[in-house]
């Protein structure tokens, strides 16, 4: 396996090492949880993570105006419950921790025991769960994906503005109910602490409805020109995504270079714009990745005011933008 | 071949199409040159540009504190001098314009034609030329690489501060004398209006030396652990950058996952270290970028305090920090 890593073991750990170097306003406690050195002292604070493998989410978007905390898995392994609760205890200001979850059985259990044990702390503790992938057709069983880093940015937004912790979860439960995402993958992932291709994928195909964890997707089709896969992907999310203004995100999936995702987004851009779309807002680039696989997922979210304007804010993120 | 594209045929201006959505305050002219929609009206303006594949060099860098114009050739393909010189006219202030060229034959030729036509119109230019790839050791031959993003940055700089083109030109001299970067790969670049790979590659094999399109290294040696790979690299910069103190930029080739990069930044620090050399300043990312290679550059910067406030100096780009 050609991976630029030193033991499979220590992958996580020499991950965050170099992630504060050049993120020096960060620290790592308790082993895999990144947060800022200079904690705010009042608001609501935000906590999310899962397992790694999804550069720069989630630790890339702690600092302010986004994150308070990130809370670093293994690669695709859900972070334990204990980890959870020292992010939580890190950054409380007393005026309660907004946990985001990617909507994965492990993440979410783990994430809610640790709800748990912070609320028998008297630490007041909200969750909102991102099931923004359509390619999952249970709802209940979407999986968090690329959207969730739109609901980093919006509920850190509303967090700095003053909004109490109830109003938070409600205004970012608005935002769950109307964003959608599908992705699509050239390659799969090579997971490097196992050595082993997220699944097969010959040579001329393209896996459309993939996952960010080397998950196979709906259906398996034969490569065709980025105009063919734009159309089809904005079909399938404006089955559920009718608005006609939309804020429009190309999700690298991590070995895909730019050159091809601003390809991508000219023939989405067309796509909408024939189905009488009109897209406010662009983001380009690597936000959710799952590793190094080539692909992307588009992301759809109806217009709205405060979350256009939440999106737009400055944020120390170097990641988000 | 499998690359989100539409037609061969079409890959720039597909690119750059896409490239505006998300750039909305630049825009194309002359089919292939970015400039800013709104232009300086003072100062000395700025021109880069060369072969694509780079991305986001050069385009993503035209922005308030860095570039006014990139001349946007097709896939690894020295722009023509027309184009160069329609740049040229367009930011021109009445100031003087630099032209920030890598050195290879065909941009070199063909910026430096431009120069002497735009000369004739009267429009004063001057040139510097970016050769910081020590893996060529004739040095009129080294290839311009990644350094050439601090190029950007610190003659961006320079301009919106008001020193005039001769002053700017000696201190980029300064800096030029300085840098040195050397890259790796663990694959080659599939070239999109190609179809061809760079290069070809065991599958247990890495190639050091690499320059950013597709070509060989110095030499293919059998995949090893990040922190030799580290120490390698580094010593070789440091046959000839021997400062105590250094800026670093860890540039991913555009197939290689942040975590990776995160992980061989860990162990450069380390390997400096073992040889007394403390990094003032990391850049870990991708910034100059060969399509979808996997691997990564390594360009140390002596330190130097205006250079050093220039890179921490913000910029309207969103791809350089």
């Amino acid at each position: 396996m050609k991976k630029l890593i030193q033991e499979k073991t220590t992958i996580l750990s020499d991950m965050l090492d170099g992630f504060v170097l050049a993120n020096p306003e960060n620290e790592v406690i308790a082993d895999s949880v990144v947060v800022r050195k200079e904690k705010k002292d009042k608001g609501v604070a935000l906590v999310s993570g899962g397992g790694s493998g999804h550069e720069p989410a989630h630790a890339g978007y702690v600092a302010q105006g986004m994150l308070d905390a990130a809370v670093c898995g293994e690669i695709f392994t859900s972070p334990t419950p204990d980890k959870i609760l020292e992010a939580i205890k890190a950054v409380d200001t007393g005026d309660g921790v907004l946990l985001i979850i990617k909507n994965y059985a492990g993440d979410v259990m783990n994430f809610e025991m640790a709800q748990e044990m912070a609320e028998m702390e008297d630490i007041k503790v909200a969750k909102v769960i991102v099931r923004d992938d359509i390619a999952v057709e249970d709802e209940d069983m979407r999986r968090g994906v690329a959207g969730t880093v739109f609901v980093h940015k919006y509920a850190g937004y509303l967090a700095e503005q003053g909004d109490d912790l109830d109003t938070i979860v409600g205004k970012v439960e608005q935002l769950l109910e109307g964003m959608r995402t599908i992705g699509m993958a050239l390659t799969p992932p090579l997971v490097p602490s196992t050595g082993q291709l997220g699944f097969d994928l010959a040579g001329d195909e393209i896996e459309v409805g993939i996952g960010i964890h080397g998950e196979r997707g709906l259906k398996r089709e034969i490569i065709k020109p980025v105009a063919k896969i734009a159309e089809e992907l904005v079909q399938t999310l404006q089955k559920e995504v009718s608005s006609s203004e939309v804020i429009v995100m190309v999700n690298g999936m991590g070995g895909t270079p730019l050159s091809e995702l601003n390809i991508a987004a000219k023939y989405i851009n067309k796509t909408l714009a024939d189905h009488d779309t009109a897209v406010v807002r662009w983001f380009v680039g690597d936000y959710m990745t799952s590793l190094d696989m080539q692909g992307f997922s588009l992301t759809l979210v109806p217009n709205h005011e405060e979350v256009l304007k939440a999106l737009e804010a400055p944020t120390a993120s170097k990641y988000f933008g």
